[in-house]
């Protein structure tokens, strides 16, 4: 399928990137790239797969995709891109059932937030299908972008926009790498970078999994207390708020990521209790100076990050 | 001093709730409050008083007093509210060096995030004033109002609207108690509350102190990974972003409040090292049932909470 655009007066026929991609999963993350995909014409064809009926009333009424089927064979028959975005830990069991019915040279991605086990598990899967003789490629995505709403109801065109996606450094398949960082580029992300499954899930587990324990244990601790204090939630500030917002982000979908990345979650954890004890003991021993300087530094710091 | 109001085509003539308040310090909390104190009609005069020429110069500019003076006998003479709006660990010696000139019957306040320690100090200043046959009264408050920004440019007559605000019990200043009560209403918080210096400080450390040390230790740790993983400084999330906001906030003051909260912050720290510990043992011991159930809870706590 071809698409048109118009540029200084002219029509320009351009090809899209994917002739069919198939989106396993209409979730905030399927559905949006759902209409990414469709506002940046980014493929000929965009199939939904999903398992229950109210999916499909639902990716219709909101038009996420052009074709929404519960049938998976179907949905993936001349598939050129599969993109895998239900939950981390189903991951590999939607591409084993899929697996007899993916077209030669599929790509196949996810839209995960941790990747050592997953890509683990998809290689194995891999494998085996081409001991029977079927090439089949798989490349991890995981464009960081999300919010505290899930669903399909939630979704947007623009949830991608400017986010930063990691895909995993695949030396052998360079020209699969290529495509799929243009796919995520077009999608409107604003950076692609790649790394290795190891990196990804030390490099994500402290710059977005521990920042959610961290929301979650605070407000454990508070929400304990609040039944001590009958004035403390009437009390909670914008620092309070700001640092728990995320806490409200969805159960199901976090425990799969703590789960799939246990290993740098234990080890991330025990890093920020040793700079909790750090910080308690310069309080404890009332040391000014020392205090100062730290917290100078953090400021310094932080302000270079940016504000979102 | 009067104020003329028009209300439908009447003139109504309302006398402000003091004839003089004095506002001791004009950086973002005082200055803010000037500001706000003008555009509610709420004093006769403001004075601020400030110890440096630059702050004299800088008030006029922005115009955030009627009067500003770096003579402390003249700017409080006739005062009937002296508003203390330093660092908390200078909230004494201002008072005392204030003492010999504050007239009779004067209320004093401050705006400082911790009371305990400051309430003791300036109870003990006050009772040798007495002594000496001069009656002051001493109501603490803290609208828990601020900005990352800080200093008098920073400077807002919106500051302190829809705050909530603590002003400690006292039960024997009920006439002063409810004029405090008053003003900080018509300032414009939205809450004003009453507790004891002790719940006071329970309550902060849990509600702001403590979810500022989780933002400086968590950004201390990314400090120093950012150092090991190239790329994390361009992975870190909405989520780090949103967690860690807060530890961009004054050095100066915050080491001010940690120090004087010395014992709550050291309890509350430790309570949120033993809940860090509950998530790391469920993520270890790979427990899907019980994580689950954490998150769900804490997800509904926090939605109950709100958004800001």
């Amino acid at each position: 399928m071809l698409s048109y655009v118009i540029v200084r007066g002219e029509i320009i026929v351009s090809k899209p990137l994917f002739n069919k991609i198939v989106i396993v999963g209409l979730g905030l993350m399927g559905a949006s790239l759902g209409l990414a995909i469709k506002k940046n014409g980014l493929a000929g064809t965009t199939v939904g797969l999903v398992r229950r009926p109210q999916s499909v009333r639902l990716a219709r009424r909101y038009q996420v995709v052009d074709q929404v089927t519960m049938n998976g064979p179907q949905a993936v028959a001349d598939a050129e891109l599969v993109v895998l975005a239900g939950p981390v830990s189903s991951t590999p069991k939607l591409l084993e059932g899929l697996l007899p019915f993916l077209p030669e040279g599929c790509l196949v991605t996810d839209v995960g937030s941790t990747k050592q086990e997953v890509t683990a598990s998809m290689k194995r899967l891999l494998q085996s299908a081409r001991r029977s003789g079927k090439r089949l490629t798989y490349i991890g995505s995981h464009p960081m972008a999300g919010s505290e709403k899930n669903g399909l109801a939630a979704a947007k065109a623009s949830l991608y926009d400017q986010a930063t996606c990691l895909i995993m450094l695949e030396k052998h398949e360079k020209q699969a790498h290529q495509r799929l960082k243009r796919f995520w580029e077009k999608v409107g992300c604003g950076t692609v970078l790649e790394v290795t499954p190891k990196q990804h899930d030390a490099i994500t587990a402290l710059a977005s999994h521990l920042p959610h324990a961290v929301a979650v244990a605070l407000t454990m601790l508070i929400k304990k207390k609040s039944k001590e204090h009958h004035q403390l939630m009437r009390v909670v500030s914008t620092g309070f708020k700001d640092t728990t917002r995320i806490a409200a982000g969805s159960p199901e979908m976090w425990v799969d990521i703590f789960l799939s990345n246990d290993r740098e979650m234990v080890k991330t954890i025990d890093q920020l209790v040793g700079e909790l004890q750090r910080l308690r003991k310069m309080i404890a021993q009332k040391q000014p100076k020392q205090l100062t300087a730290q917290l100078e530094a953090i400021r310094t710091f932080r302000l270079k990050v940016g504000r979102d």
